[in-house]
């Protein structure tokens, strides 16, 4: 017994010698980064605590040099970070830094990386799955069968919408954007995009502003990030000029579309439908949209596959890594 | 009033005069073709009249020359033809011809025109779809949004799979083949094919052996049509060569497929999880698919477009007019 309880000093003295990365909420699949790496770091869990989050922060306010972040964790304010004075780096899982009051982090030095890239091809994957979903009407057909109905009413009476020739409008013409181009070419798609420059790599058309570019597009595909710019750019406006057999995809955040003018326009037809990955306050979704046929819902999953997520766990370990020692970050986005 | 009686009877005889055309079940969206070409042809619609379908055959056999079939319509069997001595043509709606008696036709000196490949890019676009969803749960995911799990559960819990770097063994490399092909690249699969004999015009790798193909794939999208050597090909050995991470896709025929077999792989994860347009027994689907969230059914619906149908009518338009101006047909495929 005694022997037991040196052993759960040891290796808890131990734990404590590790460099502490401070957590406020889980990121998906969290245990894969703490089953791989608890060797190497001491996760100082916030959501484990009885500590209220406040008294939580102040216990760890002389030490803490390092946190991880995700947009599905809270928003890392100014009052939080002013809690961690010792706070010099945050990594985030997420490529968009949304969440993280950046000014504050500048004003206090605190340097960020992010998830880099690393998901574009997966998000990319998701934007067309929900695009050919939305317009060849998949989850609906789905529907249609698990219900029985086929086999009673007959073939699903709706007509679904070709994906050839169809003039896809992509808003931000990032590392997602590019691989959603590359992608929608396959499909015989029309491709032209909104950013807030043109982009001197590539021959698509480029508008530069939304409206007009829905106003010339069958499908708007939202790719940008999220930012006093682009929150609600999708307006009500945007939305009556890209029309009632437009679709809107969004695998970029939620607040870029005004959600609250989309559903009125789902449930009037001002719009086809829409594919939406995320949404403005989530894990809450608009009740209304769950019986509208012209949209499918996804729980913001663009990036969750198991090779992304290794990729990512690799990429904030490395970046942790580097930190600790004093190396450049590799996914460094904000310098402190 | 005689007027109008004379009015009718005029019209009635006008008709009269019209080529005829005889379909036993409506194909989908016949409205469209009706709507359009009733003017040209006198169709001839077995499933409105009072009479059984043998009195209903034997009251044109001396006059109805050309005939119009679906794949969802019944077997257009030795038995039919022997009561229509005077057939001369069938266009068939699909790009298949299983479900006529070929050998009967060409007995009875019968041509035969078909979808060509009118639906080629719809199929190869569902196909991709049906592959997307399977991998990163779409489906699966809207289900869980809509009943307000995200919200109450949290992120749906079982991570997706990538597509990036997939080996997708490709079953029939014809025109859907090739699109389901030119499309896979754009997201990084990895192609190679199995089908009767290598073709030259492509370098992608070739199995003449669809066990060995699914072997060395993570995914196989079945594209072939259904005849005596294709049916059942995908039988329980192939499906355990897939393996439990396997993916089958089928926008062919049901009946390709082992169906009792695959409900058994899929129920205890012999193979991971199918994409299905197509069933052996439509509309009938296997109920104990209903439940399984590894599986996205869809009601033959690969080819239900607008743009298609609309091509696919003016096609079939332009079989029939060629055919009672004696010019070769635009589609033939079996000729008398």
């Amino acid at each position: 017994m005694a022997h037991h309880q040196h052993r759960h000093r040891r290796r808890d003295q131990k734990i404590q010698n590790l460099p502490q990365v401070i957590v406020l909420l889980p990121p998906g699949c969290f245990k894969f980064l703490e089953s791989g790496y608890s060797h190497k770091f001491h996760f100082l869990k916030a959501w484990e605590s009885q500590l209220p989050l406040d008294q939580f922060l102040s216990s760890h306010a002389g030490s803490v040099q390092a946190m991880l972040s995700s947009a599905n964790g809270p928003l890392i304010s100014a009052q939080i970070l002013r809690m961690l004075p010792s706070l010099r780096l945050i990594v985030t899982t997420s490529a968009g830094l949304d969440h993280v009051d950046l000014l504050e982090c500048r004003r206090r030095g605190i340097a960020i990386a992010n998830a880099r890239s690393v998901f574009s091809e997966d998000v990319a994957d998701m934007a067309v799955g929900l695009l050919i979903d939305v317009l060849r009407k998949i989850s609906v057909g789905d529907r249609y069968v698990r219900r029985g109905l086929w086999a009673t009413n007959g073939d699903y009476p709706t007509l679904g919408t070709q994906l050839g020739g169809k003039r896809v409008g992509i808003v931000g013409l990032g590392s997602i954007g590019l691989e959603v181009a590359k992608r929608l070419e396959g499909f015989g798609c029309i491709i032209s995009y909104n950013s807030r420059k043109q982009k001197t790599f590539t021959p698509y058309p480029f508008y530069s502003d939304v409206h007009e570019l829905a106003a010339n597009s069958d499908a708007l595909v939202i790719c940008c990030e999220l930012n006093e710019q682009t929150q609600h750019m999708i307006n009500k406006s945007v939305m009556l000029a890209l029309g009632e057999k437009g679709v809107i995809v969004n695998v970029g955040r939620g607040a870029i579309i005004d959600e609250k003018e989309m559903v009125h326009c789902l449930i009037h037809r001002d719009i086809g439908g829409a594919g939406l990955d995320v949404f403005e306050n989530e894990p809450h979704v608009p009740q209304e949209l769950f019986t509208l046929d012209n949209v499918v819902l996804s729980p913001h999953a663009a990036t969750n596959t198991l090779g992304s997520t290794m990729a990512l766990y690799e990429l904030v370990v490395a970046n942790f890594d580097a930190f600790f020692s004093n190396k450049p970050l590799p996914s460094l986005v904000v310098n402190n």
